[in-house]
């Protein structure tokens, strides 16, 4: 099963915090703030205004920043994924 | 009785959650918080804007996720529907 | 006394809810919520966008379901009505 | 002194709603729940949209009904008059 | 000194109250409620929409009633003056 | 350092109110709410609508009242400025 | 790694404040209110309006004073950054 999100809407993945303890064992996910950081895993095809449509700025693959609180909360297959209006990412995290 | 949206409204039948008991019983609708799944039973004519009919992106049979607290809960021939706006629909399911 | 609506609202006549006891007799109006079916009783000649008239979707005699806590009650030679715009009008109810 | 009301507004005056007792004396203005009805009095000259005038649909004299809340009450020469804006106007009472 | 508005504001003076005693001493300014009614002083050159100048309804020296609570009020030379936008004007009160 | 205000901002800087004893000495600032009185000090190049730049109605001189509770505050070198949209500007104080 | 914003996003980094005791010991960063200054470090490629895509007005390495509570803190490899629409942006700080 997979997501297509409507209109310029684009679904997120969370990325997991790694955290390491002096010894050097990582211990995902145990920060309790979660990351605002996120895989772009679908795009949707853009928002349509005065009849054109807008291209998206974000691909699949991207790194991405969004707003806190922007977003729905999806479950799918058991993986929890954020289905978001593109205008709620601040920016594309370049490595 | 059937129910033809206005606008770019749309008519789902929530999907009922089904879970399955460790000795393989299924039992539908015991999940205490409804899932946001739903499919789309009619779909109404688009919205018109600037006296132009903007077509739908969901079809009847679609089965979608849609925003939290949106829509209006609709009784009909003791079924209950939800009618909302499409810009309410996150994504489309694919299986 | 008629009722000739402004713009694009509409005169609606709630649907009396009629419910019938296990011996069957009929109970009109006991339903403690009131049901959101109303017949179209009046029709506006609808909103005029960038100069230009927006017919109506709705028609006297339909039978329509609409947003909860929508509309103004309103009382005439004591009967009530409810005035609306008909984009709370969610869909239209066909037998 | 009478009043000109500036754009889509209209002046309104209020209709005493007239009760009778039973032993058959006329009540003027005894009820506590004032009655959404008035009459026409004054009638602006319509709003200014996209450097165009777009005429009022009542005229003077109409007995409209009005939305609950809308519009300021102002006080000229000991009577009590509306202004309000015509959108707030829900129809026109037709005898 | 004077007061120059910007764009489509106006410069009101609230008129003074004058009550009449019984005995017709002219008390002026005692009422509690200040009335509704002003002299416009100074009229702005009007907004600017779509890159045209929409010209003023009032002109300086007529008697306006305004929205209650809309304006701020200014202090020069120890006079009190109101700004306002011409939107918040009801009416012209014709003598 | 100087502060160069992006769009139709302005920035003011607001004139101390002087008072003076009764002994004839001046007390400047300590009149205990601000005067809504400035001076111009700085003009942003005007805000650009529908791609064209909306020319600024006041200058860099100008003695101006501005709307409360409007703008931003802005320390800069220990002088404190305000920075406002010309919007929020009421009115030109002539002398 | 590095930030590239959205449509009229920008990247600011706060400067740190520096005060300094009367012995002459520079405190960086004592200062409890945050300053409002910062430096810029990405700019977005702008915005898009009908189509046209409208430049930015500040660059890389302008000092900006922006609005108390806007914008969005972002955590990228233990240093902060704040990211913000251009359009709260007040002023550009010239030395």
């Amino acid at each position: 099963m997979k997501l297509r999100p409507l209109g310029d809407r684009v679904v997120l993945k969370q990325s997991v915090a790694e955290e390491t303890t002096k010894s050097g064992i990582v211990l995902p996910g145990q920060a309790k703030e979660k990351p605002q950081y996120a895989e772009v895993i679908e795009v949707g095809p853009g928002a349509v205004v005065d009849g054109k449509l807008v291209p998206m700025d974000v691909k699949v693959g991207d790194t991405v920043i969004y707003q806190k609180f922007a977003g729905s909360e999806v479950k799918l297959d058991d993986e929890e994924y954020i289905v978001i209006k593109q205008d709620s990412i601040l920016a594309i995290v370049e490595k």
